[in-house]
């Protein structure tokens, strides 16, 4: 596969190679917008807390890291059941290599972060299941917008990424409510996928609302308020408003293909100035498949950081290449956005000592 | 008096100049700091509503015009009993000619903008004279110095005004308990300054506390939380974090006073990397003395946008010339900042031309 630095060009590669172009040497803001749903806490669905009650706490232990290099409103740094850390490590130590300033965006958190965030008026989501999953969201769509077009005016380029435990199963609903055929195509930070899982509670969401595949094709607001999650309109929102003046690395995995349905509803022109960047755990997961959801929306660019933790010395980061985690927190973006800043001087080899180094200090000694 | 530009060069004129020329051709980040206190419900202490509860809009308000230049939690613009509406009018005009992007900054407001602001996990404040103005003074404080740290490595220099109701009175007890002697100093936005009911209620907010006169000189953060307000360790934090990096222009009148006072007792040498820039009107305020109290606390030079609405077409505007009003919002700042950005293609005629522009649509219309 064609690379630029340690960047791998999986989709609509020239467009790709333009936009890495269009970001190299320039000064980036990465956003990352966190929300919590009650969807996250259906058993099985997630693997973001050990308990379904810590998926409260996740996104804002998350933007804690990003800001602080470490927690505050958990001891630690969030884990999988098995103890494998939040791709926020991943984030953090890009961010801090290339010296990327960081603002949070809340789509609506159960727990707020206990660090400055823009706040959206949005509230925390519900259960999918309810068919009426998200308040707000057109205002909270309006307000990140509106944060959008003032953010553009200083940042040369946007990496926005996510954090929200259950959210590929949103991502999962709105698809299919926008006619995008996902089923069995959603990524899982979990090594087995529960696709069955997946499917049967966004076809519950479907049935509540007595809405068929592809009925809020023209309505994706609607959709988001149904069947959605509070990071969503905030994401979509920030995309909508900065992407008309400076290009968006678009920074996850099969839940972006949620939000650029949505935009793609909305707004379709500014994808012209959007990419989707990940990580190659992504691109490889055999269990799902972003090109594949990407290709059915819109030709925008896949971008892939070749990260390679196999040779690691610890356990808890090769987990990553057995498939736990993959992506999360715009890891794989703020990876790509690093290298591109510096020109390919931050190498995925100097990335993994930094996320070793971190690693160590927040994990191992713990 | 020098000029550059529009801007006149009132204290430490070279070091005034020299920072001008720092900000020049810039890419600068407004950020409007704003909190609501039960001090500006004292009867007599604010011009800023026409009833004392109108004062918990006014800062929202204010944010709201700058961001949407229209107001959404009121049906119409801030204004003073007599009509004379809010100095944002000022700033917002000065925003849009200069394509200068906002970021407000929300240090504790009883009601919240509708639009996007940074929450700094702040509160609404309480009447000085209980003693006990302000919670969590520190935690404001530390959330927006991360947040300055972030904004300086994406903007090229900030500019930072306020907007609270009863700010003076407030900032005269702050003072006071630093040990700055600012009694008769202090401006106000009405024509007859309230100094004897202002400085009662500063030396009650002493008395209950059982403070003297520079009791707290070495204790800034006390004096925030025992008769401050809000807005201050919001403004405060984010001057200290964004000053290391990047030349900050504290826009206000005498409100920035008690904020420099604060900054020094903390970090005082980002003082060298900060400018006062306000309004001719408060320069020329015979009832007030800016130039004293800052002389009192730092060198920094003191900036005044030359701004005469003297020939307005206006009544509302022509009122300010003879003394309403005067600042507030970041309105010297920011047409300041407006001046420099544009090499001076952006005067004082420009600028009224528009603020007349928009003063007919917004207020002479209802």
């Amino acid at each position: 596969m064609k690379r630029i630095h340690d960047v791998l060009l999986v989709q609509e590669q020239s467009k790709g190679e333009a936009f890495i172009e269009r970001i190299s040497s320039k000064r980036p803001l990465f956003v990352c917008t966190i929300g919590t749903t009650e969807t996250a806490k259906i058993p099985g669905i997630s693997a973001a807390g050990k308990y379904p009650e810590f998926t409260d706490y996740t996104p804002s232990a998350d933007v804690e890291l990003l800001l602080l290099e470490e927690c505050r409103c958990i001891p630690s740094v969030p884990m999988t059941p098995q103890g494998i850390p939040t791709p926020a490590l991943v984030t953090m130590s890009a961010l801090r290599l290339a010296n990327m300033p960081v603002l949070v965006a809340n789509g609506g958190c159960k727990i707020s972060p206990h660090v400055p965030y823009l706040d959206l008026g949005g509230k925390p989501g519900r259960d999918i299941r309810t068919g009426d999953a998200v308040d707000d969201a057109e205002e909270v769509f309006w307000r990140a917008k509106v944060a959008g077009e003032n953010l553009s005016k200083i940042a040369d380029c946007i990496v926005i990424g996510e954090s929200i435990p259950g959210g590929t199963t949103t991502a999962l609903s709105v698809l299919l409510s926008l006619g995008i055929d996902a089923r069995g195509k959603v990524s899982s930070s979990m090594m087995e996928n529960p696709h069955e899982l997946k499917i049967r509670t966004a076809e519950a969401a479907l049935e509540v609302t007595g809405l068929k595949f592809g009925a809020l094709e023209k309505d994706p607001m609607r959709a988001v308020l149904c069947m959605g999650d509070p990071m969503m309109p905030a994401f979509a929102g920030l995309v909508v408003g900065a992407a008309e003046k400076v290009p968006m690395l678009m920074a996850g995995g099969t839940q972006m293909c949620a939000i650029l349905a949505v935009i793609k509803a909305l707004k379709p022109h500014v994808l012209d100035n959007v990419a989707v960047g990940t990580t190659r755990w992504i691109v490889n997961d055999q269990t799902a498949d972003l090109k594949g959801i990407v290709a059915q929306i819109a030709r925008v660019p896949i971008l892939a950081a070749d990260l390679d933790f196999s040779q690691s010395r610890f356990e808890g980061l090769r987990a990553y290449e057995a498939g736990a985690v993959k992506e999360g927190v715009g890891a794989g973006g703020a990876a790509i956005a690093a290298m591109a800043k510096s020109k390919g001087t931050i190498t995925k080899e100097i990335l993994l000592k930094e996320i070793e180094r971190n690693y160590e200090r927040l994990v191992s000694s713990k």
